[in-house]
């Protein structure tokens, strides 16, 4: 005769019933799921009205995402689960090298081809600065010819594709390192912002009294052949969101100071900000990818 | 100066974000379903591919539900955590009473009043089967004018909401029980049947090769002013997939034989389903509701 099913025997019957996937990191991945899940209800005896919110508050969740708006890597990002899964990335690195950060909603990756020093700023008229430093190995050896996506906010916290068509593109370019592994280019010094509140997750941040703010950074998405593509972003120090990036971004090795008078930089004339990027050599696990996408690959089109 | 985060200082960085939640429940489960969360991709040492999977899944669930469709409630079945809600559910019930299982997605308000031994069959020319017992409270004493809510698949394994339009019902009726508590009517065995496997849930079945199919039962919503409302069901004995229920509704004591020459039925010359339901009295906790709900009810209209 069957057993009974009550709050505890479910989850053996759950993985039990799972027992039969083929695929072997599946099974894993769907167990540990099942028991962390079903632990969680346990904890706080979950009721059925309280269910029925979180159902509601998923599909609503799902229904909110276009090709433009994703906002269930939104709810990962508000929760700490991309950070999460970023500093993971990180720890199988098998050399040292920058920390990762979000990649974020507003990646592209058909950015203007640019030489060393131009500017990926278009339209906006605030004051310059120049971003610079080296794309290095593990050793400290400048690696030539790497190729540095960078892309911002501007100097109010709206992207490009914020405040134009996505035809118009602003504040984004890619460039190749130089035979030292040395990289420049002119930007503006971004504004932080407060994410997307218009949808359930805005609900979520309200609800928790949380300030739903980004503090100021630069996107960077650094590759070269035999390394390890690292997605990460700079932080500008001084930001009153610093300590407390909505998106938990920030981590201490990714703060970058905007300094005058730098005779360091290549364009000391402007303020600068000055970053060392760290590749590790390229092992198997990288091509377990990145965090992060553009989210018109994730969503499919509406209608 | 910040403290770096790290795949272990992650945690208590949204826990601490999160600690401004002026609702003390909404605190407690969103820093368990955190930590919960967080252990599992700690545990599973989750990917950015599979992180990104991941956010494909739900996203394309929360885009499959429509008034008429609830993909997440299937996947919260699947995983068996409806099931365990219900589960956590009977357990603070204060008094002995009948275990609950899934209410599913036909559930209607509106179902025909009907008077004692109707049959809520009006299409299926199937052999009818007579349904009786009667509804008690946790002493055992019978209690009358019980509102008890009936609705059934046909022997096909189709309710009226697969087969024709919303505004015909059928195999669907509200009964009250006689003074002694008693309740009888006329149905058909249902057959069992398959989830819904054309949605993102349907892939995870298939990965997992599990078969995705529900044994035959009878679903009743059960209620009296003073007892706890119990949502629950019948399951047919003898029915192949009664160990393996896709969605893990049933529990031995709610598996039911269908008897012939039952002398004891108010029907004899029809084979019968017998049950006694029990309530609980109903206590403070019994206003946090129950488990299911009308799909049209969560998801808005599309477009």
């Amino acid at each position: 005769m069957m057993k009974a099913i009550d709050e505890n025997t479910i989850t053996d019957a759950v993985l039990e019933q799972a027992s039969s996937t083929p695929d072997a990191r599946l099974k894993q991945v769907m167990a540990s799921l099942v028991r962390h899940l079903h632990a969680f209800s346990r904890e706080v005896d979950l009721t059925p009205v309280e269910w029925l919110a979180g159902i509601r508050f998923l599909t609503e969740i799902g229904q909110k995402c276009t090709p433009f708006r994703q906002e269930f890597i939104l709810l990962s990002d508000t929760l700490g689960l991309s950070s999460l899964v970023n500093a993971l990335h990180d720890r199988r690195a098998t050399e040292s090298c920058t920390k990762s950060s979000l990649l974020g909603p507003f990646y592209r990756q058909d950015a203007p081809v640019m030489t060393l020093g131009e500017s990926i700023v278009n339209k906006s008229s605030a004051p310059q600065i120049c971003v610079y430093g080296k794309v290095v190995d593990s050793a400290g050896k400048g690696i030539p010819n790497a190729l540095v996506q960078v892309w911002e906010p501007d100097e109010t916290g709206h992207y490009d594709l914020q405040r134009h068509d996505p035809s118009e593109m602003d504040l984004r370019g890619c460039f190749r390192t130089n035979p030292d592994g040395r990289y420049y280019f002119r930007a503006v010094c971004p504004l932080g912002y407060m994410i997307p509140m218009d949808g359930p997750v805005g609900d979520m941040i309200r609800a928790q009294r949380r300030h739903g703010y980004r503090p100021a950074h630069i996107h960077f998405l650094i590759g070269a052949p035999g390394y390890r593509e690292v997605v990460t972003a700079l932080y500008i120090s001084g930001d009153d969101h610093i300590e407390s990036d909505t998106v938990f971004g920030v981590t201490e090795s990714l703060i970058a100071r905007v300094k005058r008078n730098d005779f360091a930089s290549p364009l000391p004339t402007l303020p600068s900000l000055h970053y060392d990027f760290q590749l590790a050599a390229e092992s198997r696990e990288s091509l377990s990818g990145r965090v992060g996408a553009d989210p018109s690959q994730i969503t499919k089109k509406a209608g």
